[in-house]
């Protein structure tokens, strides 16, 4: 197939900032792509050559979409599967494979599918409504504290709640869940696996996220984790154990923890380009949406080693602020060697949502740490 | 001013491949950008928030386009400057500053602005016509051999020719040129300066023009040049003189000789991002148009310092082909580590056409070297 300036055309559900950091590579390879976003202020609204407007989960919507597409991907992954599903027998590639996303999007379902195939993960018991787990808490089937997860659609803390005791339940959706026991962990890491048709594959470098020590939110994702080689290397074979299990195509970002015993444990994994691989845009020589087209593509794999070392810093919504954004002190940040902002262009911000993310990078991965702190304490998103 | 996600407007003349690379970074700055073109293939239709199809030496149409930008620069020197003068007048910003754009455009003019300045520079002789041009001949007032240039309108080899005896005039248009000793030169090296209105300036590395050994055409432009670290201070400081001297602001590439005896020379300057700086899309901290976006919105330079080596080889048209374009091979220079290729989008090639360019990047520049090789011999960009 010739994907270079001729008539193939990739299609992308979903039109965040996910997809627009891929159209940055589709534009590079001039390879032609389309669009599929419900809202028309959507960040990929440019630079993709067709646009459309309309509902990721609606299966006649997204059907129509997929026709028009010689390869389809996905930047989220709350898209219709059944629709992926029927396009895929009718022969529209569909990468990853919608098994693959089905069995990813139900937080059960993906438990079960560790558990099936010895892969170690966090205990976990699973209840078809609130009640059979409150059922389950009064028996003493199950300890508190736990991790509460709704099995669907649950994403950036949404669908998640640490669980202490038993109120902490009250006005949590009375849907299917699981209660995951809670991990004591040392480090939160992840690899990015990256596979072709094919099947030639390959790891990105083990990234660590550090967090703030009270806020408990991740405030920086460092490239390389600042981890002996042996528990690295111990994440790497991992991630490549999973990817290969679930056989599957495109990019799997693969979270885990790292415990004080130094055993490595999967969290969850997300079949897409990921937050924890924006950093290397800069400090890769391939970077992860690059690799995501390849990969889809049956093109050969990108080098994943790091040119120099990458911390990424998210940029989010102020609290107490909302309306058109503004970001104070940019400048400040540009003045900065190695210190690169990416603008979603998203035109009105709110308190936590993701405007942006900074990278820095640098030889040295300590002084990186330190620029991005500065970083951090220097740049606001706020409303004019 | 705020440029991120406002409603600031950049405006940029020419819709080709530099100002298509210079709109990832508008993208990544999600700066609001409307770029003019007379075709409406051109690379820049996509990813720029609105395109204009016009004439760029049209007065009026170059002026209603400039009207609606806050900041005017241009990625082509064959605009009207006139409008720009006028736009610049009316207080829209022009950078480059349409003065130094005239001066520029005419290669007598460029020359005699280096020969009031004590730029070292090959020495030459102006003349209206060519038949005055002939006369200084017969009349031994100048020496075979010499390069003519025609002083207007000249790129990529057009407008320059080699004269080594009275009949190579012969079907040379009769304008106004110039006769410039050949300079019998040991490198072609350039060197890119970046510079905002605040007066910060920065060089990047001096580059190195590697010919092939019979056609005598740019193969490998190679970051770092390998010469000495003497020379290459000598080149750097000289750009550095020159962009100052023409009070530049935005990217200023200045293309030099460097003879036998070591001296640098300057050759010929272009106010804009430059071939000879594509390497830093992946070698550099920052990119060649991500500094040009910043110089140009007076903004903090980036850092100019190279992560990795980097050689690049322009894809150009195969003789014997013309058409609707394929790139042979494609696929197996991207399994190579640290190659990347980048596809302009022009769907039809002619023969010497630029269609694109390939970067290699490694640690070691002569690694690099030995891929840009296998690169070069590689990939054919033939017509289907």
């Amino acid at each position: 197939m010739d994907y270079f300036s001729s008539d193939f055309t990739l299609g992308i559900l979903g039109g965040g900032q996910l997809g627009k950091m891929m159209l940055y590579d589709t534009r590079k390879f001039d390879i032609k792509t389309i669009v599929l976003d419900p809202s028309d202020q959507a960040p990929c609204a440019l630079a993709c050559n067709k646009f459309y407007q309309g509902d990721l989960m609606d299966f006649d919507t997204v059907y129509e979409f997929g026709k028009k597409a010689h390869v389809l991907t996905f930047e989220i992954e709350h898209v219709n599967v059944q629709a992926l599903e029927q396009l895929a027998s009718e022969g529209v590639k569909v990468y990853p494979d919608p098994a693959t996303l089905k069995r990813i999007q139900n937080k059960g379902a993906q438990k079960d599918f560790y558990r099936q195939h010895q892969i170690p993960t966090a205990d976990y018991h699973k209840f078809d409504t609130l009640d059979s787990l409150r059922d389950a808490i009064s028996q003493d089937r199950i300890d508190l504290p736990f991790i509460w997860k709704s099995t669907l659609f649950g994403y950036d803390g949404n669908g998640v709640k640490v669980v202490r005791k038993d109120a902490d339940l009250n006005g949590l959706p009375d849907g299917e869940c699981i209660a995951e026991d809670m991990i004591d962990f040392k480090n939160e890491l992840a690899v990015i696996v990256a596979r072709n048709p094919s099947g030639e594959i390959k790891t990105y470098p083990v990234v660590e996220m550090e967090f703030h020590p009270e806020a408990n939110q991740v405030e920086y994702v460092i490239c390389p984790a600042r981890i002996d080689d042996a528990v690295a290397e111990k994440a790497r074979a991992l991630a490549l154990d999973v990817s290969k299990k679930f056989n599957h195509v495109g990019l799997l970002a693969v979270e885990m923890f790292q415990t004080h015993d130094d055993e490595i444990l999967v969290n969850e994994v997300a079949p897409r380009p990921h937050n924890s691989g924006h950093y290397s845009i800069e400090a890769s020589y391939t970077s992860q949406f690059e690799q995501h087209i390849r990969a889809i593509l049956d093109l050969p794999l990108g080098h994943t080693d790091s040119k120099v070392a990458g911390i990424m810093v998210n940029l989010v919504g102020e609290e107490g602020h909302s309306g058109d954004v503004h970001y104070e002190n940019i400048e400040k940040i540009m003045g900065i060697d190695g210190v690169t902002p990416h603008i979603y262009g998203k035109k009105q911000t709110r308190p936590f949502r993701k405007m942006g993310h900074v990278t820095i990078v640098n030889e040295d991965v300590s002084k990186a740490r330190k620029i991005a702190e500065e970083v951090k304490n220097t740049i606001r998103v706020i409303s004019r």
